[in-house]
């Protein structure tokens, strides 16, 4: 049992291999949003209130910020931001830099045990990354790629994986607060890239016990129906372990899917959520549907 | 490579650990259909041919095709539907039945090479139903159970897929012949339902290298939005290893899901398939959503 610990002043999430999928809203974040680039750099931050308030409300349990703007001002404007999403929402939250400096500034002011976004197995940024969480007590998500780039053979990224969990050992910073992206590649690029993926989700599950998170969007990228693709991706994902994503919560083909999956794992105890959220007023659908189950049971009782 | 190959006069299909996921109709069967019992028992079989055109029409690779009708003359009835059905469309059927004489009955007319649906564990029906697969060339489904029922522990139902796989290859019947239907237990009543199955099918996919089958309706049974929760079950099952069900082809949110997992488990080869049936005239959705992994990528190489 691996549990991983994020708190902000109010809440407490738990990412864990025998919990609810945990998902990590990914929309604060300026690469590829230009007014929201725009806004940020000059301080105004109307659009993050908007997108922290708009995730948690359609299901987000954390959320990542980033501030990642060329040019601009990244460890104030994250500090600052830190600050106003802890104001606005309850939600513990992934702190998201690739800058070390951007980072610190972020935790210096985060109130709770955060989420450090992110860390690879590259030397410099390991010695750099990794005092940094252990200082603040935080938790941190370590990349599987090094100095070589991205391995297509996954099992060279599990081998990245367990240097990340190894070296941060050393730092005093235990296993439960290393979260592996074992990193999603495009399946439109690379056609066994689900595969792959889903031997890594298992060995990282089965051998390195830790827990994972991924951006999940990059799947589809360049396929028609993302949405669709996404709603059967996600729930193999975490049938072969993964435990969170850093994702858009707004689209509800992928909550579906992940409210499923969770029913599907057993991490659902007696389906309450399901039944809660999808609970019919009329029962015509209910009748219409028992009729499929009833003749494969009524085979099984013959047999018997 | 497990390859289990099926045929009628004019098509062939390959249910395989590398292939793309069949799906099997499973509409043409009285058990719980009352008035599709009353026809099929006086010899009307307009429904059966309706049937038998709209699952073809909605995505079934290959029909089961049952005629158990409490006091009908069922080796009859099942004999004349199988070649009603033959004549109607071009895909090979799966034989279903409890009692042996139908299966024999159905056997003597089909043309090419069926699946036998079904043998299970026990012992009077392996020595009856096996030494008919064998002279018919058939293959047969495999039902995970015993004299003792269905086990709830999947180990032990793992080891009668075991006993019946061995026990089809002293008949002549080779691994390839024998599809294994490891039971779908309804969630709402079992809560590891899920997650036992999982365990199951990848023991049968690793270890006896089967291909697998199975009734995925049973698993959302009495529980709300089944389409929905069938489509986060079904690709999670396939990631697992199941290689094709007896189901409902009807639902496009089924299909979309089985058509996901294929892209998932590399068996959709450039996506070719996905990307033609979803294909989008207006170019709109996908500047909307390109945004997603343009952000991550940013992140990636600025790290790089």
């Amino acid at each position: 049992m691996t549990d991983t610990i994020l708190t902000s002043e109010k809440q407490k999430v738990v990412i864990g291999l025998e919990r609810r999928f945990v998902i990590i809203g990914e929309r604060i974040n300026p690469t590829g949003r230009k007014l929201l680039a725009e806004e940020m750099a000059r301080g105004d931050y109307s659009r993050v209130v908007a997108d922290a308030l708009a995730q948690v409300e359609g299901g987000a349990q954390m959320l990542d910020v980033n501030a990642g703007i060329p040019l601009a001002d990244e460890p104030k404007i994250l500090a600052e931001c830190v600050k106003l999403v802890q104001d606005t929402v309850p939600v513990p939250l992934s702190i998201d830099s690739s800058i070390v400096e951007a980072l610190e500034a972020g935790l210096a002011v985060y109130k709770g045990k955060p989420l450090v976004n992110s860390v690879t197995g590259e030397e410099e940024r390991l010695e750099r990354v990794l005092p940094l969480v252990a200082k603040y007590g935080a938790a941190v998500v370590a990349i599987s790629n090094d100095e070589t780039g991205i391995s297509e053979d996954p099992d060279v990224r599990f081998a990245v994986a367990k240097k990340i969990v190894e070296r941060a050992a050393d730092h005093g910073i235990t296993r439960e607060n290393v979260v592996v992206d074992p990193l999603v590649m495009p399946v439109g690029a690379i056609n066994d890239a689900g595969r792959k993926l889903m031997h890594l989700l298992r060995r990282l599950h089965d051998e390195l016990k830790v827990n994972t998170t991924c951006g999940a969007s990059n799947f589809s990228f360049g396929l028609p129906n993302r949405r669709g693709l996404g709603a059967a991706f996600l729930p193999m994902m975490i049938g072969a372990g993964l435990t969170s994503a850093i994702m858009n919560p707004l689209h509800p083909e992928d909550r579906q899917a992940i409210l499923g999956a969770d029913v599907v794992m057993g991490h659902d105890p007696n389906c309450m959520t399901w039944i809660k959220r999808f609970r019919e007023p009329s029962a015509e659908a209910a009748v219409g549907e028992a009729g499929g189950r009833g003749r494969r049971e009524g085979r099984r009782r013959e047999r018997a």
